[in-house]
């Protein structure tokens, strides 16, 4: 059986890769990570999803990045997810340190692979969700030890909208996930983050 | 001035390289990682080195890597560093973990490199040592933000015996410096690491 290490934010977009990797017949665990963030609540939402569908659920602290409007660093910017403001939420090299540790807890625990929900609408604000960079890290991992380790990334190409209806094809319980950048009681609605995720929802309803 | 990040682990080797480039002028912070290694001690000699070259030092704790003889998994082989034994003494990616979380703080202070004394003598029990390791890596620093992180590995092709050489040219103070991966009170003369610094030393004097 196929086993990989997913990282899991509490997002739609890793827990419809959750999901679309489960229902491919892979053996499952997850990673989540805790570095402060601002919509730390987005954690509570991986544990749940975790418990949901019976899949082990490892909790990291990395606690030492900075720099962005996610770490408190600044203000969330207000608009649409693809606008130049959007850079303030930027965590630097968050993507690298994140996919690093997996690689270390997939090694030790005989996984031969990890697997990331980045997507083509990322490419725009995140540098390290880029197909070059994430063409990079693919070949570091296959050099990393002394066997290859495999970076799955099914939605690379994909756009949001694209995540949500497999998402909703496949009944992922997209009310338990977090994906609101502010992190409040309820989803602010303005931060790029929300937009972009009502907009991907509406594609839903319009397929 | 150009600004780097160094990774030092107190060793020999990482630093040599803070000489080498102090010496080539630049300016300087240092970061090194506690990752509950047998040999922690070389966390006392990083900051015994920091203090005496006035260079910032930043400690970071990275705990969850496993898997390896240096962090209790097993015992620290005997013999030759270059022996197939010498394989238990990896800590799954371990590079890849320390060379992103340098990246993710150069990035947020505003340096625009990241060193990292990796050399020859270790390319053939440590994959994450590998050149084309390094060269993935060095593709994935240029990728992973919007403006591009340098990675200097000035040692990359030599061997321990130049490390050695330009370190007492540099009068490098060795007798700080902690090697001994059994991490006891006085360096065992067995482990590899301990043979191997000491068929470095020895070239010192031969030359």
């Amino acid at each position: 059986m196929k086993k990989t290490l997913i990282i899991l934010s509490g997002g739609m977009d890793s827990t419809t890769l959750l999901y679309h990797l489960l229902d491919e017949g892979y053996k499952i665990e997850a990673l989540s990570f805790d570095y402060l963030q601002r919509h730390r609540r987005e954690l509570d939402s991986a544990k749940k999803i975790c418990e949901l569908t019976g899949v082990r659920h490892e909790l990291l602290q990395i606690p030492s990045l900075t720099g962005s409007a996610l770490t408190f660093d600044g203000d969330v910017p207000h608009g649409h997810y693809a606008e130049e403001s959007m850079k303030a939420t930027v965590v630097p090299n968050r993507n690298m340190v994140m996919l690093a540790h997996a690689v270390s807890t997939a090694i030790a625990r005989g996984f031969d692979s990890v697997a990331y929900g980045c997507h083509a609408g990322d490419h725009t604000i995140y540098p390290d969700c880029r197909a070059e960079f994430v063409e990079a890290m693919r070949k570091a991992f296959a050099l990393c030890d002394w066997t290859e380790v495999e970076l799955l990334t099914p939605f690379l190409e994909w756009d949001k909208g694209q995540i949500a209806r497999r998402g909703a094809e496949l009944n992922v319980p997209f009310e338990l996930t977090w994906t609101c950048y502010e992190g409040g009681k309820e989803p602010c609605g303005k931060c790029g983050s929300c937009v972009e995720r009502e907009e991907a929802m509406a594609t839903i309803e319009a397929a």
